[in-house]
This record gives C-alpha cells, structure tokens and sequence, in this order.
C-alpha cells in the first residue's frame, strides 16, 4: 500500500498575516501524514517592487517578469517567505527544509516560448524530481517550496504555486497515495464570488465546464480549477479548495 | 581513510561580479572533492537597505541586525544570491542545494546577548548538524550555505559567513579529511593592506600574534584569522586565505 503524502498549497493572504500563518502552520504541522507545502508571495512581490520603483505588470492575471521582477520575486518567495515558513516549521518540530526549483534540480522548466505576449523569466515545468523528493520524504524532510523552478542553464524562473503544487503530486502520485489541497482566503469554489454561502462542496468536471460556460469564475480560479483537473487526470487521489484555516471542509473537486 | 572535503567561502566582491561570479563556481566545481560553498552578500544588503530607506549600522565591522535589516539580509542572502548560485552551478552539472542554517535544521544558533552592544537579530553557531550534511554529501549534493542561522524558536539570525564557513569545517572534521579556505578580493593576507606585493605566504600563530599586536590586521581581516586559528584547533587540516581567482594560492594558515 502506498504511503500517504498531502501537497498543500498557500498563498498571499495567510503570508501576510502572521497569526493565521502560524496557526496554518499549526495545523499543517498536525497532520500525521508525509506533508510538502508550497508557498506564493505575489502581493509581497508587487509591494517590495514597487518599493523599488519597479512596476508589477500582469496580464490576464498572470505576472509578466522582467529580470529586475524576477529578482524580486526570489527575494520575497526563496529569501523572505521560504525561511520565515521553514524556521516556524522548525520551531514546530518538523524538519522543514525549504526549495526553489533549482535546489536539488527539484523543479525543471522551460522558459514560456514568446507568443502574443512576452511573459518574460516564466517556466512552464517540464520535469520534478521525484527520486530526490522521495529520499528527502524517506530522510524525514518537510519539503516547503516557493514558485520558482529553473531551466538546468542557470536560469531561474517564476511559477505559478498552484502549478508548482499540482506538477508535485502529479510527479510524485507514481510513489504516494496523493491528495492536494489548495489553501485560499475564501471558504472554496463559491457559485457567487461575492457569497460565502455559495459554496460548492463537491464540484464534478461536468458542473465545472457548465459554469465555466456561464463565466461565473475569475481568472485566479480558473486555473486553479484546471490544475485541479489535471491532477486528478494524473493520478492524484484527491483535490480539495478551501479555507487556510479549514483544512478539512471546502469543495471537493471530482472528475464525475 | 576519511574523505576529502573542502569548505569555500566567498564575499561580496565576487557576488557582484557575474563574470568574477561564474569563473569561480567553474574552478569550484572543477575541484574533485567533497565540497560545501558558504557566501556573504552584506554589501548587496546594505544597497537594497538604502533603497528601502533603512539605514544599516555597522559596530567594529560587525552589522547591527534590527527586524528589517534582518528581512533585507534574508531577501538578498537566501533570496537572490543563495538561488542565483544555486542555479549556475546545476548548469555547471554539480547537484547544488541552496541551504540557511534553518534548512533541514543545519546551522543552530543563539541570539547574542546583549552586552555592551545590541547586535539584534545576530547569532553565534552553537551546533551544525553534522549528520544531516554527511548525508546530503554522501548523497551526491552540494550544500551552498548563505549567511542566516537560526535559533530552533522560530527566529532566523544573521551570522557572519566567514564563522559559518568555521563552524561547518569544524563540525565535518570529525567524519572528513577538511580544508576551508576563505575567498576574497586580496591576494591573501598582507603585510600591508594597501600593497599585494606584500603577501605572506605562511602565517603561523606566533606570526600572528606579533603581527596582530603591531596593528596591521583590519576588522574585515581579524575575525577571519581567529576563525582560521579556531577552525586549525578544532581539527581542521588546512585553512587558506586566498583571492576568489587564485584558489590555489594566497595564504597558509598553519598553527606552528
């Protein structure tokens, strides 16, 4: 029987507040299962750049980087938010260790190929290390990682936390019995934005392309809901979206 | 017969220079054995400082550490020169992993008291996990240590690369046949500072003392001799100063 193993994925709103970080790290750190977490940090990033007069372009809500953007966003993901999380896990009793894509060749990327629009230092995961994730998992690691991969030239590049998240259960479902859960500021996929009490507790592929038919999902969950698919397609025994401070409710993701 | 490890530590002059930059990480993954890269990039910090508006301030040579020069020091050291190196040396074909002391748990401190100076967020090495870094070498990887420790509470701490790069040859002594040798932007240690053609070749303690007491040791240079005296003492085979383009020559450092 394969070992369980969660892959949970934060971002901006528990960054940024210190309390419902610590206390999401509590309960992270509760779960008796083989844990990964990934972390974003986008609204830090914008901030810290326009601190330095550097303009956060985005485009259909994903970041365009630049060389100066990109080094902001390994300040913030891999130097500010990646050891901030890893000395909390450590002080918890976890042997976090923290990763960008490049440490340990762990995440591999391709550099997006320039289309209509030019996104810059982005990397579309080509490949994830599954062997050497499995040795640090076996040695007794809590792999935390930020959103950035490399491209083995010695490029970095930005990737979105979701995909970093999904392309790791993916890679590693072939070891473990894998569930992912996206941790968000809302209570999960909610049929009105706006409304709390919309949610939807459990969402099949079907529903899912008969909503997004009636545009009823922005752009930040959209992708989260096609990476969500994806993962379940490769493997990945179960996706959930909810809550960082309500890890076991939120919407259930399905495939039928 | 113990293994061959060699510990390199560069500063600030090679981080900024990428040309410098590269041809030092080619020499340093030409070297055939064992190794484990520490680097500083206090310089670095102290620009980004100022363009965030925090003033650094320096005591003896030493930074003082408040909250936000400890986030500055975490985004520049762990952030950007941490995962650019990281990333240059995976090209170069060497299985790097960007590490702070908090990664994995490698390098513990304690806070410094407070004496007649605050140094804030500061840390002096009370452990490093020996046996964690035996396995990550055994394993084929190649730890690349920024300049952060931290206190097993939660806190990061910011400690001086040079007393990182000590405390880890000290520790691997035990299990590793270990050399350290300190990079940097003089041909090694000179009579006097202003003239390479002054290089002393082989610096024994007793040299040291009677050179020490004549005044012409700086404060960048005097804690890197009571390192390198520490580091011989503590079972360390060899300790070198040397320019981060010549690391096969600069400054023996030998107890008699």
């Amino acid at each position: 029987m394969k070992a369980k193993l969660t892959i949970f994925k934060i971002g901006g709103h528990v960054l940024e507040d210190e309390k419902a970080l610590y206390r999401f790290l509590k309960a992270f750190g509760a779960r008796p299962e083989l844990k990964i977490l990934v972390h974003g940090g986008g609204k830090k990033a914008s901030q810290l750049a326009r601190q330095l007069n550097i303009t956060p372009q985005m485009i259909n809500g994903r970041r365009v980087t630049d060389a100066k953007m990109l080094e902001v966003a390994m300040m913030v993901y891999a130097g500010l938010y990646n050891k901030k999380i890893t000395a909390i896990l450590q002080s918890l009793g976890l042997d976090a260790i923290g990763l960008s894509g490049a440490d340990a060749n762990t995440v591999l990327a391709r550099k997006r190929p320039v289309g209509e629009v030019d996104f810059g230092f982005v990397g579309d995961v080509t490949r994830v290390n599954k062997d050497r994730l499995e040795r640090f998992l076996e040695a007794g690691l809590v792999p935390v990682f930020c959103a950035l991969s490399h491209d083995g030239q010695g490029q970095l590049l930005n990737t979105n936390a979701d995909t970093i998240a999904t392309e790791i259960a993916r890679a590693l479902s072939a070891v473990f019995s894998t569930e992912l859960i996206f941790c968000f500021e809302k209570s999960g996929v909610l049929r009105n934005h706006a409304d709390e009490s919309t949610l939807i507790e459990r969402l099949s592929e079907n529903t899912f392309l008969q909503l997004k038919q009636q545009g009823i999902f922005n752009n930040g969950m959209l992708p989260k809901l096609d990476n969500a698919f994806a993962a379940l397609r490769s493997g990945v025994e179960s996706v959930r979206i909810t809550h960082f401070s309500q890890l076991e409710k939120g919407t259930q993701i399905t495939l039928d």
